[in-house]
């Protein structure tokens, strides 16, 4: 069989590898970025789907606007509204999870060797979209206030179509850009031509300090789309997120997923949109940040009780990962080997990078999907590793 | 902005904008191909979706393999089995509706200019689709008993990569295959190096006669894929279609859809399999059959009593749709916008052509959708429009 050239570059996950191998046998997981499903609205959820499947069923079932339900798209809007997001539902497109609407801005803006810019280290979802795609990837390193403005400043010459970047606990690093740091990437971005791709899957996980103003609030013209999900404040398995754009780019991207799959599927938009009908939203957020913000207590505490000395990482103010380096001398690859024979996994920071040389020595540690009292206990064997495979390590430069 | 070549592919379906403007106001509407929603098992989907979330809502709301949930592809395949398809779960990827199984296959499939064959007139998604991947679309006409062989043997002579094909109620003639023209595509297609698709979207929705085996089953080797769908036999706005193939293509489409949407809504996946579970499928299948095998015998009898003699149609013996000719003399849109201005809406056959000269001269009438009382109502009201509109047709020839 012939296939075509773009499946060249396709690339499996290693973190959805990794997802499968740890369903498989008990582990204690810091790999992936699930939810902690203790934390879904199961009975609350059960409640609304049964009841709008009675009460809509013919609706609620049958086909739907490619665009989404109008309804939901509404909320959505007010919900952004009140976050100095001024769009209405004619900016809302609902996506089948936001991983769709990263889908959907490739097949708009990609052809082959077209040059975009991220983070770097980046989501790697969206990295595999764009490489899919045949994307000219750009990238830029990011400090612990975002993008590092002088090699923004330097990259941007040449001429990337669009800007990709999560300034809310970034994923994989966790860094929130600051206020100054928004400010300054706006102002650089401004006529340079490009489309602003702001991903925002983690910007209600805030467990200290403030929240900052979205990026779109600063960036004005049409070039701008901001994604965001209810797979992380509600649930991930009804895969129902929106895209927010320009009403014109809006309809280009709605005719775009009609030939994709034709829409959302409808019981996840309704059940969602009964969840904010109810106004079940702002409380669940609440319970959401504080089980999130114990359990990142709880591995910040055991990483600085058990992990070397040497092992280098911030606390995330948010969202879900600690991002930790180790020394030079100690592969992340032969950590992760020890740490599995143990039982504990984690990600390796590797695959996150877009520039070479890669980085071997990173690993990603998701808080929120292990349980409480398991967490402690994967964070020991980890250091404990760390300090068998690496009794000596070299010194380490600062944190980029 | 600057958008991807692709783009100047994109068009948007006639049919759903139809769709949109068809839920505006109070119209008789045999325009696109909705199932009927009186059908829908809403009371026992109430209850498998407020049960499922009970009692798996850990599992069915939270992220999930890409493949699909394994239990719901094992019915799937012993499903498949029944019909003559010999497959496992491990050949089956499901997919966000039949649509996205079609973008799937066009992301792995097409560059641009790769030659792909379909029937013509087909299904304006897939053409959709096809195009947006700027694909070299190669075409053969159908008659009564499917593809059009000393045409099909002509045209594979320019190599087409893939043919795609809906042997089953073609969308939009309705017609089905024999199982000479199965026996004997099959075998022309042998050793061509093609990948053979087969569309099967109303397979289930047969009135008369028999059903015939899938093309798959007369195919040897890894090369082929056959497309199903809930959409038709369940409901479509859980989204739930599969897609089935030789297990590495599987898994090649499972690394393209990761990247296209993670996975398909879990929910909807857990309800599908309860509904199988519960071994719901085959007792509604057939209140679907006989529902719309009387709606298709008003709509018959009505076209028998109000189209002029010159508009031709076979009676489709399954699907969702009459295929209606009506002579030169009478354009297809003209004769749309006066039959809108009473109330009554249709589908152009046009968009369905592959091949030019256009084809201004075609209706597709959907009896599924609209009620019992209104069919008759509207084909009355498009009867007389035909008859004012062109009262001294010439001579039609004969079906091709």
């Amino acid at each position: 069989m012939e296939y075509a050239c773009r499946i060249q570059h396709l690339k499996g996950s290693a973190i959805r590898e990794m997802l499968k191998m740890t369903t498989d046998r008990e582990i204690i997981s810091f790999g992936g970025g699930l939810p902690d499903a203790r934390l879904f609205p199961t009975q609350t959820l059960a409640v609304l789907a049964g009841r709008v499947v009675r009460e809509h069923g013919q609706t609620a079932l049958q086909y739907a606007p490619t665009e989404g339900l109008l309804p939901l798209r509404e909320k959505v809007a007010a919900f952004l509204r009140a976050k100095g997001i001024e769009v209405g539902a004619d900016h809302i497109l609902i996506t089948q999870g936001s991983q769709q609407g990263i889908d959907l801005l490739s097949k708009l803006f990609l052809d082959p060797g077209t040059r975009l810019l991220t983070e770097d280290p980046s989501y790697l979802g969206a990295l595999q979209a764009f490489r899919f795609f045949e994307a000219d990837l750009l990238s830029v390193p990011v400090n612990g206030e975002g993008m590092v403005l002088t090699d923004l400043v330097e990259v941007l010459k040449k001429g990337p179509r669009l800007v990709y970047l999560m300034p809310n606990f970034q994923n994989p690093t966790g860094i929130q850009y600051s206020l100054e740091s928004r400010k300054a990437v706006a102002e650089v971005l401004l006529d340079q031509g490009v489309v602003l791709v702001e991903d925002d899957p983690y910007g209600e996980l805030i467990y200290d300090g403030l929240p900052q103003p979205s990026l779109w609030s600063f960036y004005p013209g049409p070039c701008k789309v901001h994604l965001g999900t209810f797979s992380k404040t509600i649930v991930p398995g009804l895969r129902v997120a929106y895209l927010v754009s320009d009403p014109e780019l809006i309809q280009r991207l709605a005719l775009i997923k009609q030939s994709s799959d034709l829409h959302t599927n409808s019981l996840g938009q309704w059940i969602v949109n009964a969840f904010l009908e109810e106004g079940l939203l702002p409380g669940h957020i609440e319970r959401i940040q504080q089980c999130y913000r114990r359990k990142r207590d709880i591995m910040a505490a055991a990483i600085r009780a058990h992990f070397p000395p040497f092992a280098h990482y911030e606390t995330p103010k948010g969202g879900m990962f600690f991002w930790v380096r180790i020394p030079a001398s100690l592969e992340a690859m032969q950590l992760l080997e020890a740490c599995l024979n143990k039982g504990v996994a984690f990600v390796l920071g590797n695959d996150f990078f877009i520039q070479q040389p890669r980085h071997h020595h990173y690993l990603r540690l998701n808080f929120t999907s292990a349980a409480e009292d398991k967490i402690e206990k994967g964070i020991a064997v980890i250091g404990e590793e760390m300090g068998r495979l690496a009794p000596h390590p070299e010194e380490i430069p600062a944190f980029r």
